[in-house]
């Protein structure tokens, strides 16, 4: 790395918090998306927006390559080093600075939990809607960067619905307010916080942020329905859907997924091909009446056996399994490769079959687990990178299903980005003509390119050296994959 | 004008669709801002997008200017012609090319009228959302433009939540899409629809859109409150925004406004200092368990008088009055400048007292009329033109209104936009960094600056002409003012 480079970080930071020996780089090396990983120059740990600014203006002067990183949930690759470049640690920046329960807006640090800011604003009777299956661990400088959504985006709308306002560091050493904090400033000129919000860290770092706070829901409903047919399961959300119904959350798992979250959190999951969870949320009048309409249409959906939580304790039972399905399909298999894919919902029982039908050509299990409500597939496909080849081949059926989402005329990701995973398939959902046009932009804000240099773009720099099995923290349990 | 670029226009145009006489060019000089105009070097009225296409890149290729116009009902100049450029008008691609019931998608031309796409997916159950006053007569492309809002927007968001992908042309003649046709397939990299909407012209033309359509309110529950005070009809907004009530609308209109309504649609209202119109829709079962509430507070709000919509005539007599109250107001003033700014809804009933105030301080009168939900303040501040100074009182006050929002948390506009009229008030809004940031970005999509030239930044051309009084197509009645 730069030696002046590395003085001027010195300046910066004490020496506990710019890690430059290999074994404090280890754990920066790979993100959940454990097939590649990289070694970063030297990690710094800011603790507050200053450092990250005077970083980030020195990045600027020297034409470092950085990387923003939260907790390293991404699975996309996004938050993957840059080898030889500078990873910006921010799980430090972790404040909630400001909860107003009657604007019903929560000012955060980037490095603090999504789900913290659910349990600061419960006293208020509020919460933050949006909830990644990681939302115990991600942060929601992450959030931003990829947009997260969640099982309960379907009636919410993902992070970029939440987000009001922003200040970031651009990757020039600009520091700026996008959008604003109060509901009532949006909307004047192009919508720079949509801009910013899924751009993939590519213009910067948000530094501090203003989310909307949804009331708490007065009355959940949560229906579990078991099938002995998949495509039967992926019919009842179409039939949901067309009823004019708007859950919370609907999502569906298959057969191996059920088996591995029954093998590792012990939901009581019947035993079935597929299993349907519909949620229903809201104020305890209207809830009712529609549970009356889910039931009728689940009763009719050939579900061979449906169950209602009954408790608070039920209904997280219920989701328990699901939101541990993920790291769960460990139990199952020693290596897998998770795809985030999209299709139209009324193309799902189709995009099912074909899956199906991957799986046989390929010879290699693949768990189901999917956001149903928004079309959203999140297929786990087994593999023992013991094998010589397994992985080429878990890749290369990866990359079936997303030429199947493309073909159905969904997308190639639901909510995981694109980063280092899916950047050679950018031009298979982009146009040259878009691609050109989001270059240009990132040049205008960035135009050495150092921030998260190589991520989304296909003609970035060479990507980094694959491996395969799980990253050392995931083992741990300390990182999730969703 | 350029003589060489005159003669290409004659290759793609017929004499009859290429306007550049004097008398021709006249209904294009202002839009609904008259307080400017200035006379465009021809106007071209295409019938398909590609001799738009065509027409930009000529314009790209000569470095003329260009801006593209609908219905002319911008109140803030954004229509206006760059003196001596190109108008390109679009009210002929009024096509609806598709409506899809089942994915709730409506494709549709820039040119058609806003209030067709609700009338043509009526049969479906179905309906388009944002409903700017000028909703009969302003256009689908200028709503993009300028990220329009109306009275219902307050429950479900404005044009940018409701656009769900773009065919455009950009100013260098680039020809792309933005965003996805359907609903599933938003969310990928930085979110360049919502970029272009509310982008104002600057970066080109939509050439075909898609926008998401909503099930019919089953039910809607209109309250007409008249109080004896103006700082009442506010604090019931903040009464009902507390309580956690979620209406569709909530809109005041002050004793000016209620008088030139009167005069203008009869639409019936009780004599009052102020009226509040606050309407729920949704499912039966709720909004009837959200009226009982709302009779409840508006009960407790001192309205000397409350009026409940029984029929659906009722409800749209309601509606007439407000909708027409723009216009309505050209029945007591010779001339009237409207202006838009928003408060925090918390400090509705404090900005409403520091207009009286300035009313008596400029001695002019003021009607006010506003989206009271959303904190969207809309006085019209009346004078006669013909008395010398007049015009610049008027605009002083205006002035010092948009100040008094900036001070009070809110910013210079809700819905109409910078345009031409609110370019010198921009650093008084974003700092001189995000200014740059816009800049940059415009220059990364059009170098030379020809679409729409002028607006939007203080660094632009210098204005038009100032002129007084109503547009001639505005007296005959054929364009609205909100």
């Amino acid at each position: 790395m730069n030696r002046r480079f590395l003085k001027s970080l010195q300046k910066i930071y004490p020496a506990d918090r710019l890690l430059t020996r290999d074994v404090e780089l280890l754990p920066y090396e790979s993100d959940a998306l454990t097939a590649f990983s990289a070694k970063p120059g030297a990690v710094v740990l800011p603790v507050n927006e200053d450092e990250i600014i005077d970083t980030v203006r020195l990045c600027h002067a020297l034409a470092v390559p950085f990387v923003a990183r939260g907790s390293g949930t991404s699975l996309s690759g996004g938050s993957l080093p840059i080898s030889d470049g500078l990873t910006i640690g921010l799980n430090r920046l972790n404040r909630i600075k400001n909860i107003d329960p009657e604007q019903r807006i929560a000012v955060v640090e980037p490095g603090v939990i999504n789900l913290r800011i659910t349990e600061a604003a419960q006293p208020y009777g509020l919460y933050y809607a949006p909830d990644p299956s990681s939302q115990s661990i991600c942060t929601i400088g992450g959030n931003i960067a990829f947009n997260s959504g969640g099982a309960h985006c379907l009636k919410y709308g993902m992070t970029s619905n939440h987000v009001l306002g922003m200040k970031v560091v651009l990757a020039d050493g600009t520091v700026t307010q996008f959008g604003s904090e109060s509901v009532e400033g949006v909307g004047i000129g192009p919508d720079l916080v949509g801009f910013f919000v899924g751009s993939e860290g590519l213009f910067g770092i948000a530094l501090e942020i203003t989310v909307r706070l949804l009331p708490q829901p007065e009355l959940y409903r949560t229906v579990l329905a078991a099938y002995d047919d998949l495509g039967r399961a992926g019919d009842a959300v179409s039939m949901v859907v067309a009823s004019g119904l708007l859950p919370g959350a609907m999502e569906i798992m298959d057969r191996l997924a059920i088996k591995a979250a029954e093998a590792s959190v012990k939901a009581g999951y019947p035993a079935a091909e597929a299993l349907l969870i519909v949620e229903l949320e809201g104020e305890a009048l209207q809830v009712n009446a529609e549970f009356e309409q889910l039931r009728r249409i689940i009763d009719e959906s050939g579900a061979f056996e449906v169950r209602v939580a009954e408790s608070e304790e039920e209904r997280m039972r219920i989701w328990k399994g699901r939101k541990g399905a993920f790291s769960a399909v460990g139990r199952l298999s020693p290596d897998y490769v998770v795809q985030d894919g999209v299709v139209p919902r009324s193309r799902l029982g189709e995009a099912l079959v074909e899956i199906s039908a991957l799986k046989e050509k390929y010879q290699l299990d693949v768990a189901n687990v999917f956001h149903a409500g928004d079309g959203n597939l999140h297929p786990l496909i087994l593999y023992d990178g013991r094998e010589a080849g397994a992985l080429e081949k878990a890749e290369a059926l990866a990359g079936e299903i997303l030429a199947l989402c493309i073909n159905l005329g969904g997308s190639i990701t639901g909510e995981h980005g694109i980063g280092m995973e899916k950047r050679d398939y950018l031009p298979a959902m982009f146009s040259e003509e878009e691609i050109d046009i989001m270059a240009a932009l990132r040049l205008a804000i960035d135009p050495e390119e150092i921030a998260n240099r190589g991520k989304m773009f296909p003609s970035g720099e060479a990507p980094a050296l694959a491996q395969h099995g799980m990253h050392p923290l995931e083992r741990a349990g300390v990182i999730s994959r969703e």
